[in-house]
């Protein structure tokens, strides 16, 4: 079995040391422990009997729904089967330009959706130890460019502000920013340009709904972006997308308010025990994130670890391999509850020691 | 709100007569109504505690199970986000051609997946009232083309034979056989091209689960082709296309041989049934058909009709104006169960006396 490019390969997991997917405690896929919310689940009971039927082809009802929690025309709201699946589509407009910015370390789904229709890819070698990491893009030729760029940053957790954001707006003919983890990011410090989409006809927003309501199962994202353009996705693509469960699913789960509140609550401390307790392991240095996900610099090369720990105490945390320049001296983790998080410490304070 | 060009509109059908959409009786999407079955429900149910994980994106449960039930290795079948997901990568692979064959009149998302990518299409008025409806392609300019075709063919009902299509493989670089109804054709009966397809890299088939296991709203369906062509469509996709309810149901699905005995003696009799009380209704002529879907030639305008139909019996109706040269003069219809066809036909009779 190929050794996975993807957090949350549990089946890889599982095949490695032949035991049961669900015995494995996961810290490879940055999802939420907490969900999915009761709510969630409840929804999608009511409407396993609407399955004998199509979804609405124009999915109105979790359009409006979007369109009030984000305060937008519905027509700027795309849903799609997962965030991964309008990736594909934004690839294929960021193609048309004569080359796209992606940075690295970068998510590598970005390189699938940007190949599969041959663009050219101009790779920036992303400077996120430093303070101002977009100093190198000042320097590229002035070209009929895209760029491609996540906040929250995947791996390292940065969050960009809204100005750099904005300033390359005003320089790349199409700026796709993915937001799949801004919920993470308490209100108060969120950086996501939602709030002045309607100005700028170059840029895409994506966003998951899977990692914060812990659905990656069921798939669920959307794309916002100038209604246009939406328009020419769906001609790209057929009818029927987003199956109906993640349809009831998503509309229930952003008006779970409680649910919201629970998780910033838990993130806030798990986050802090977390950091700390990396922190205090000699080999180890945890990078400072934004979000729910740690990266750490490992002395210990972190496919070693990764199978060590997975071997000794079935948990799986995602080493960087297929982050360029990360490769084996770091791995990433997800922040996940007070006592699994113990037990990785634990577990990494062993091996350490 | 735009007049469907799919069945199965419900949303739509509902808001032009202001009831809810649990009270419209389906005839304009040929969905089994005898599901979903009981065994997938039940297995939908025990996998919602899997969503907070990533499916496995090589989906080898799923593909290892289709591949016991096809009797063929597990690298030639490819799951996809339904039929009609695959259906555009088939059109991508359509589109390389120098030209591409689709039947008219066909089922309309084979020109969305055509034109998403630029594909030169060539329209063939397919005879299909009379007996060799291949005629018209023995005098197509022998050249580097493509045909997609569905068997049995929608809306006709009619069923290619085998050797018919053969014959296409021979003289086309690449045939796209949408197979989406074979399952509802009788075993013995059956014309599917899966025993041959180790002989013919130049072929891809597409199925659906959806329709014979009532689960459109869940999304499943899969192409059968050589692994090559199978890892290439890989690389145009996400990673995770196929929900993990949809896996699961997907085994139980085929695994049901009780469900299938069931539906195939559903459709013996209520076939029968439904045909008869068609044929004898003056203004109507039914079109004999091999699938769970009957086309009718009607002397009321069928966009008439399928008004009439709703707003009166809360029946909806597929009008065929999306499916070039049928236009009003014909409708199509599902079989459903034997009380739903006695209403069906008691309101059009009364509409036609």
């Amino acid at each position: 079995m190929k050794q996975p490019i993807h957090g949350g390969n549990l089946v890889w997991a599982a095949a490695q040391i032949g035991c049961p997917v669900s015995s494995i405690v996961d810290f490879s896929a940055s999802i939420n422990p907490l969900g999915p919310p009761q709510s969630v689940l409840a929804a999608i009971q009511t409407a396993l009997d609407t399955l004998k039927h199509y979804p609405d082809p124009y999915y109105l009802k979790l359009r409006q729904a979007l369109s009030q929690w984000h305060q937008l025309p519905s027509d700027w709201i795309l849903p799609g089967n997962g965030a991964a699946e309008l990736l594909t589509w934004a690839g294929r407009e960021l193609a048309q330009e004569q080359q796209t910015y992606v940075m690295t370390p970068g998510f590598r789904d970005y390189w699938r959706g940007l190949q599969a229709f041959g663009a050219t890819i101009t790779p920036i070698s992303f400077p996120w130890q430093t303070a101002n990491c977009f100093d190198l893009l000042d320097n590229c030729p002035e070209t009929d460019a895209g760029i491609i760029i996540n906040n929250p940053h995947n791996p390292t957790g940065k969050l960009f502000t809204t100005e750099t954001l904005l300033s390359l707006l005003e320089r790349f003919n199409l700026v796709v920013v993915d937001e799949a983890f801004m919920d993470f990011v308490p209100p108060s410090q969120q950086q996501s340009l939602i709030p002045v989409i309607e100005d700028y006809p170059n840029l895409v927003i994506l966003r998951s709904l899977t990692k914060f309501y812990s659905l990656p199962g069921l798939r669920l994202g959307y794309a916002i972006a100038h209604p246009h353009r939406l328009q020419q996705w769906q001609t790209w693509r057929d009818p029927w997308p987003v199956n109906s469960l993640a349809v009831h699913a998503g509309i229930a789960a952003i008006q779970d308010e409680a649910f919201t509140q629970q998780t910033r609550q838990w993130l806030l401390s798990a986050y802090q025990q977390l950091f700390t307790g990396l922190s205090q392991i000699q080999g180890l240095e945890p990078i400072p994130s934004s979000v729910n996900f740690i990266l750490v610099k490992t002395q210990i090369p972190s496919s070693q670890l990764q199978l060590k720990l997975l071997q000794k105490y079935r948990i799986l945390i995602r080493d960087c391999l297929s982050f360029e320049t990360l490769g084996d001296r770091y791995f990433r983790i997800a922040v996940r509850t007070v006592e699994d998080n113990n037990k990785l410490l634990e577990g990494l304070l062993t091996i350490f020691s």
